[in-house]
């Protein structure tokens, strides 16, 4: 394997162009880094474990996107403008064309997310992990928590539900025949290639009262939402966005079950006051991304999801696990 | 496994007390911090995998102590006040003694080391993997870079070296019988348990040329800071700070060997002009630790190693592989 410095070297120092209150990048025990003025800090630690969160035999360039989209969705759903990223690799041998082709998606997906690679630490170990950190700033009291939803107020999630959990499926336990091979390549792309929402997140700056990120699934993030805002919600499920693709693969009935337990979309979902809901649909249409509003918070707790006459109560997203039935 | 937020809230919380510009620390999508007006933010990340950097056996309270020293040091190379502590674990199985001991750790270095616990993401995997990001503050261009060395320069080092060397030998391959019990225990707690010297960092602002941690061996981290600073040096081989357990351990021979290449001393190695000496040797009485000149920063590049009237000459750390004869 090559020595540290000639991996950082090689592979990462494209990655690492200079940029925004970038003082100092690689090369030094720290990196420099000078925040915006009187703006918040805004950071996120993630880690992606080979065999746990991805599988060995994913492209490395894919992988590099999902590590950036999951990280900066963290940031997007904080209102925080993306800046900085460093990023931790364990690698059980120096493959080149494995770290050639993980830095070139790097390259690409730092430069989507408009992140700078500012510092890092290259190990040896038994499997591949990589843990990102971003950093990102917010002016001061303009960040999105998950604690401010009251009463009364709107929910809504960006894009479509449940893709990324088709798009999985499509790679492990689908049949070839499912879906055309157009649907299917939207599917994967929306797994490997997630879009992280940071320009929603920046939009939603004092109009959303709280938002979260969908990493968990709907009902598992919505649940933390709400537990942090010590409310309650009522779902619609006939409400819930699903793509044409996800429609067309299989029945509806497990195109919304994914949608509510999926997880990794990385859409936004967020709150918004009545009054600001005319906000929201210019929004949408701003950004050329779908913004659906799927119920709205209650008072009490736990989610109440309905669909046509029937009604079931949760006060923890485990409630949900046998939605839809026997699938 | 419990749930990750069941192992954040129950062992990790205690280190998460608020602090010192923590606006929102663990429960959110990020953490939201306030780094101090007018300062800088220095930041590093580094891995430690079980089996590669730590053994199996290692207390897990060490682990931490470990963890925290290697991390802190970089903040103290760049004279930083250390501020936040971001941490990613990857477990392979919740072992709930293992946590509740390094949490325990964890508790207790975050306090010496002056940092707090803002966020984190614990995973699960083949083997022990921590990954600590630290972020500290400096004020605008007062940064110890490694590379402001000038030729004329005098080469510092803090403390005693090769410690942290022979504390892993005594783990694994010195018989028990090497040294006293109390050398034993010095040497094994300087292994385990490193001190940064952020306080030293601190004072060496404005004062030191340039500065960087031993982790890797005296001479392959005076050579990084040699070669960011375009310049050579001349070490004395007599001139190393050895402790007296080193000393009795074994030969004079080995205690140098390790005191150049050992590494993990989490030592600081700096550059001073001659005019400000005498201020080293006031800030050596006021932090009631040692610094010893050991050489000068000249003209050209590598590192010329004196010992009597015989001269050693190196561009490269590994030069050096077999200083010492055959040991």
């Amino acid at each position: 394997m090559p020595g540290e410095f000639e991996v950082i070297r090689r592979y990462f120092e494209p990655a690492a162009e200079s940029g925004r209150g970038v003082q100092l990048g690689l090369g030094d025990d720290c990196a420099l880094l000078e925040p915006p003025e009187g703006e918040t800090l805004a950071v996120s630690i993630d880690t992606l474990v080979e065999g746990v969160h991805f599988l060995p035999s994913i492209d490395p360039e894919d992988l590099a996107w999902r590590l950036l989209g999951a990280s900066v969705s963290d940031l997007a759903a904080m209102g925080a403008q993306p800046l900085w990223l460093t990023l931790a690799i364990t690698l059980p041998e120096a493959d080149e064309s494995w770290l050639e082709a993980f830095s070139r998606g790097l390259l690409a997906a730092t430069r989507a997310c408009q992140v700078r690679l500012v510092g890092g630490d290259t190990t040896s170990g038994p499997c591949r992990i990589l843990t990102a950190q971003v950093h990102g700033s917010v002016p001061v009291d303009q960040a999105l928590r998950r604690s401010g939803a009251n009463p009364g107020d709107l929910i809504f999630v960006s894009g479509t539900l449940g893709d990324s959990r088709a798009g999985l499926a499509l790679l492990t336990d689908l049949p070839d025949s499912a879906g055309s091979l157009s649907e299917q390549a939207y599917l994967l792309q929306r797994f490997l290639r997630p879009e992280p929402r940071f320009e929603l997140g920046l939009a939603l700056r004092g109009i959303a009262t709280a938002a979260i990120d969908i990493s968990d699934g709907l009902l598992a993030d919505l649940s933390h939402l709400l537990n942090r805002s010590s409310v309650g919600a009522r779902v619609r499920v006939e409400d819930l966005p699903l793509s044409t693709a996800l429609l067309e693969l299989d029945s509806q009935q497990l195109a919304r079950e994914w949608a509510l337990s999926g997880g990794e979309d990385f859409e936004l979902c967020f709150t918004v006051s009545p009054q600001n809901s005319a906000k929201i649909s210019k929004l949408a249409e701003r950004l050329n991304l779908s913004l659906t509003q799927i119920g709205e918070v209650t008072r009490g707790q736990g989610v109440q999801l309905t669909s046509g006459n029937e009604v079931w109560h949760s006060k923890t997203p485990a409630g949900f696990d046998h939605f839809g039935g026997d699938r």
